[in-house]
């Protein structure tokens, strides 16, 4: 990816120009909000990108209908209910969320675009559902982007927010975003749900194509347990209220703004894995030297995703044979013999053998927040990063824990 | 697989006619037995299954070269050191050990097979392996294959013998086995290792056609942890003791055969399962009605190897859309309207939605050593059984803790 420059700022989905948000505790997970809405004053150019889970849940379909014409208005979500394996009336009560926000705000339909995240294979309550949306749409405002991110999460810690400012063809344009991570609240299924939106003024094609390559680097590359869900989705609204030149061609402006769209993505989901449940520190592995960046994925996101080098991060090991055992068995192709691997900034394998190392060096460095391995294949040039967490007591204790 | 008439009978890699073994102390790990040996009185036929991980330790490595001849007389192996990622000394080592083991029972080193389990990136203490092969060479006999089986395991928890007999031709042949599972001594990698011994005749063609046919049924259809070792081997010898009628073709000697051996790989590969690291239970996952037999085999490996599934296994929780969401990214095509999922005998989902179902009858057969889910994908007529444990709390202490 170019470098871009851009700035961080403070705030979420409401930092950019010409949006509103709201979240309400609506009662479908006790007396947490739970229904989250976020509107566009005008217009906006509208890009998603899905689970590959074959098992979708109702709204996801419903979504990946409504944003087919690239355009939208709304999002509406709810927490504490994936609304995922509950037969016909999961699309029924998908577009009824929506058909409910459309009449609120004055919209068609199918410009509002619908979300859920929670417990599998039990019927909304539609009950609770509906008015959590007429109170939300009641009290969108500029301020609401922080009372959104609160009404996504399940079992994260802590709300996923962030916003980043680039300058397009002379102007400031914003990116705001918020993201919910892996989680359940009763033990159930982790949802990943992520809703960006932007002032930028950039083509529905040109966005979709900027979301789809920042996904690959940033949400793709994160793990923490291997399943993927049914309800996972990114979407973003652009809504051109910044007056920038209208992107419509992959110029400079483009470039710009899809490397603070990465940015901004990369942001997010490092915050997630970092919330994984029950994590105690990130882990981040860096490959450097494959054959091609494909490789150096595959190789990232399986070491990541080992539960054997997740454990070992719990436990401050720096066992760097599960970590080429993990490369090995990634479906890249490297030779095993030309592998270096470093934890932090201590190498401890050279040219695929053990090197001799200061356990009190790797136990310094494997004791932060966050943990760093890098693996040089020297194979060539393609490099990747992934992003899981340690796999821990509270892992199991908050999985395994019985659902009443 | 057709059904093969076969009687399971007790012992293990010494049942077979004419194969002795010794399992014995060397010192590679503390106290326990750490050296075993498996002696073919005759040339026996060969056939071997090797881990796919890129990563191949150098005895995987010398193996594969030792038995493309299609014939050998002796398995050496130890436990405690998995002889991997150590540069070029591992081949040494690992020649050494076939070369010491040939000239002590008069074999060519390429008739001598050779294996190693445990820490990775360690060199291995040659000058303790070395007198236990010797050691090893003395005490052969007849009743040795408890020790030897004693003597490949790391963290296993008991030691994984089985022993059928089939009657071929009107010949009552023998197939014995010996097995370790996933663990380690130092908390390093899994490793699986399968030793397995017959008095049938059979040429070496048709000797690897069964195994591997038994092998992608059986141990290809277990996870503990989902990653795949760097030293993970099956080895048959065949050494025609019984004097049936050498196999030569796919008759129906062949087919009995080719079922008895894979009943054996099913005993040691459920046993292998069942004591899984930190495991307090087995976790079986029937496929029914894929559209193949390979869709089967994807959906019944995915859901054992979730961890979100595990983890509900452990929690005796009747957790069936972890289920369905890990049959949906399994890789496998079906319609998920058409799913029906049973917990033990309990229908908890039809037609992909959930039922009402009792949750004391589910916690009454989640309670038990053997969890069955079985999914009826309504597709077709493909079935494949996986097998896989619960993921506990010691599960991350035995791979958390402190390598020292």
């Amino acid at each position: 990816m170019a470098q871009t420059a851009f700035d961080e700022i403070t705030g979420g989905v409401t930092a950019p120009q010409g949006f509103t948000a709201a979240g309400v505790v609506a009662g479908i997970k006790y007396d947490r909000k739970d229904v989250a809405l976020v509107y566009s004053e005008r217009e906006a150019s509208a890009a998603g990108v899905f689970t590959t889970n074959i098992v979708k849940a109702a709204p996801v379909l419903l979504t990946m209908q409504h944003i087919k014409g690239g355009k939208a208005r709304a999002v509406v979500a709810n927490s504490g209910n994936a609304n995922a394996c509950v037969g016909p009336r999961g699309m029924e009560d998908a577009r009824t969320m929506a058909a409910e926000t459309a009449g609120l705000l004055g919209l068609p339909p199918g410009q509002v675009l619908v979300a859920s995240t929670g417990v599998i294979g039990q019927p909304l309550p539609m009950d609770r559902v509906l008015p959590g949306i007429r109170r939300a749409a009641a009290e969108l405002s500029r301020e609401g982007g922080g009372d959104a991110a609160l009404a996504i999460m399940t079992t994260d810690t802590v709300a996923k927010e962030a916003a980043v400012t680039v300058s397009l063809g002379g102007v400031n344009v914003t990116i705001g975003g918020m993201a919910k991570g892996s989680g359940m609240i009763h033990p159930n299924m982790a949802t990943m749900l992520c809703f960006i939106t932007t002032d930028a003024a950039i083509e529905p094609a040109w966005l979709q194509k900027a979301l789809a390559a920042a996904v690959e680097r940033t949400f793709n590359m994160i793990t923490v347990d291997g399943d993927t869900s049914t309800n996972d989705m990114v979407l973003v609204l652009a809504n051109g209220a910044a007056g920038n030149p209208v992107i419509d061609s992959e110029n400079a402006d483009y470039a710009a703004f899809a490397g603070a769209l990465e940015a901004l993505c990369r942001k997010l989901a490092v915050a997630i894995a970092a919330d994984g449940e029950g994590a105690t520190r990130l882990l981040e592995v860096r490959v450097l030297g494959a054959s091609t960046e494909r490789d150096a994925r595959l190789v990232a996101r399986a070491v990541a995703a080992s539960s054997l080098v997740k454990a070992a991060v719990f436990g401050k090991d720096a066992n760097w044979g599960r970590v080429i055992c993990a490369a090995g068995y990634s479906g890249a192709s490297f030779n095993p013999d030309k592998v270096d691997i470093y934890v932090g900034d201590v190498q401890v394998a050279e040219k695929g053998g053990g090197l001799p190392f200061s356990e009190e060096e790797a136990t310094r460095v494997l004791s932060g927040d966050r943990v760093v391995f890098t693996i040089d294949l020297h194979d060539g040039d393609g490099d990747a990063t992934a992003w899981g967490c340690d796999l821990t007591y509270d892992y199991v204790r908050i999985n395994g824990s019985y659902r009443t």
